[in-house]
């Protein structure tokens, strides 16, 4: 792609052209060197986005939290884009979280754009690729870009660490969802949802919730809230945007907003300088240095180490 | 730690001694640079064990399946190494899996050794560790190595890149099975175990499996066999067991254990290669070229792509 027709692209996804944003977001997903181009094209016009990142087990209902809450933004005059990651799927290929169906209710909204993207396990996944789907949604000019992924483990920090605010979305009745949740829950949100609120033992998970915040303490002064919803009837999602706007707003005066950004800046510059140097140490399976090694460690004439060492000195 | 000083371990891992042995499994989880010199003192030591996946869904018994194979295999006169990975928690850091607990029934066996390894999220996680805690098993001289992880997407798939045999353990009545399992667990599984096999629905699951795999087809003469467990009991074990040992034949007969295990040796070489880089790129947060970068990513005033091509070329 020449760097006019990227610019081009740029400058149609800018102005609203939904279909435009949807091939430079594939461009992301296929890995493609056009996006080099593109990147240099939309850089000016990025940092303006609030990124919410939305994450949990399965079936806590998370598409119908960040359904509600785009209607929410959406009734404040603002521009919302969403991203549904699915970090458990990485052979398949999009649309796995439903946008199709998703979609249709804001089928005739241009002020909404829903994509879902597959981690197809090549170039270091996600942290490689959703960085860059984010970017080019800040730069078409969304308001506000909510990051939706099924809580595993790695990809559930890397979304965390993507986002400004990040909500762990929990509901009662999946009894493991306080035994996953494990410490490292605590480290990522900002905001805790108990969705399903109206089932029973809402209660009892706020509270088990609640105590768990308190062992752990606060090293900072942002203590998370606890905000209970039933996002099938809309309960609670008011309260839920403010507290993301308080969140936002403490974000701006600890100073954290920007750290938080120039962290993520760096995951960013890092993850491409690193699959950049993969592809180079890669080469063609069958023909590069890199195979002779790895027959020799197969073999045990070799260790990977002393292997890793000679790859990288030539 | 000196050449010496490995050496020695290494003699005493291999001697038998499970708390050397335990000793250099936390190295590799603590990325220690201790490693060089054990990975050189084990090289030749490797390459005799066959590694067998276990991977699947929470809840479906892995790890019961797991310690009937134990069983089976200590029966049949074999040493085993059982590694425990867990993806899911990259903060905690060991003995997430229970392996205390279980650990327990095989105490006085020194023909076992169970370990949990955690995914700390440094260094490129379980694709950089994994594979060298199988080559220190490896050269302890276990004549079988589980490597046993719960099935999230990246991790499962890294999982069955480092086995020579991959199991995917199912049980009915966890609705979401075949729905999560989708597309990929077909290009992983080497064997499907169906677990639980006396509860409703076992039948209707492996029913499913099988229309599946035969809609797939297949491009390579290993047709996955399904194999009805009931690890409770130990009903089914001995048949899993063999149609394990059937798949290692295949494997030989093929000439695909070679090939699996050179693009093993591969991944690892990778891996640490990447690693390697990905230290050298980073510096110290707040000294290095890369946070400046970060910084004038962040703004708007550079696009990563530039940046990441800057930072290479220091």
């Amino acid at each position: 792609m020449l760097d006019s027709q990227a610019d081009a692209l740029v400058v149609a996804a800018r102005s609203g052209d939904q279909r435009s944003l949807a091939r430079l977001v594939s461009l992301v997903e296929n890995g493609s060197p056009d996006l080099r181009p593109v990147m240099r094209a939309v850089a000016p016009h990025t940092g303006n986005a609030r990124v919410v990142g939305l994450t949990g087990s399965p079936g806590v209902g998370k598409s119908t939290v960040t359904d509600q809450l785009v209607r929410a933004y959406r009734a404040a005059g603002q521009r919302v884009g969403v991203l549904a990651v699915d970090p458990t799927s990485p052979f398949s290929g999009g649309a796995l979280l439903g946008d199709r169906v998703r979609m249709q209710d804001h089928a005739t909204d241009s002020g909404v754009f829903i994509r879902s993207m597959a981690s197809r396990g090549h170039l270091g996944g996600l942290s490689w690729s959703a960085p860059q789907a984010v970017r080019l949604l800040d730069a078409a000019g969304f308001d506000v870009i909510c990051v939706e992924t099924v809580g595993v483990g790695q990809a559930e920090v890397e979304i965390a660490g993507l986002a400004d605010t990040t909500l762990v979305v929990m509901a009662p009745g999946l009894g493991d969802s306080i035994q996953t949740a494990k410490a490292g829950i605590l480290e990522i949100a900002d905001v805790f949802v108990v969705n399903k609120s109206d089932r029973p033992g809402a209660s009892e998970l706020s509270r088990d919730l609640r105590s768990m915040l308190a062992m752990a303490g606060h090293d900072k002064s942002w203590k998370p809230p606890i905000v209970l919803t039933s996002a099938a009837t809309g309960t609670g999602i008011g309260e839920l945007a403010e507290r993301v706007a308080d969140h936002w707003e403490w974000l701006g005066k600890s100073g954290l907003r920007q750290e938080r950004r120039t962290a993520r800046a760096r995951e960013e510059i890092s993850a491409i300088a690193v699959a950049d140097i993969r592809r180079r140490l890669g080469g063609l399976p069958g023909e590069s240095r890199l195979d002779e090694l790895a027959e020799r460690v197969a073999a045990g004439k070799l260790d990977p180490y002393t292997a890793a060492d000679d790859l990288l000195a030539e």
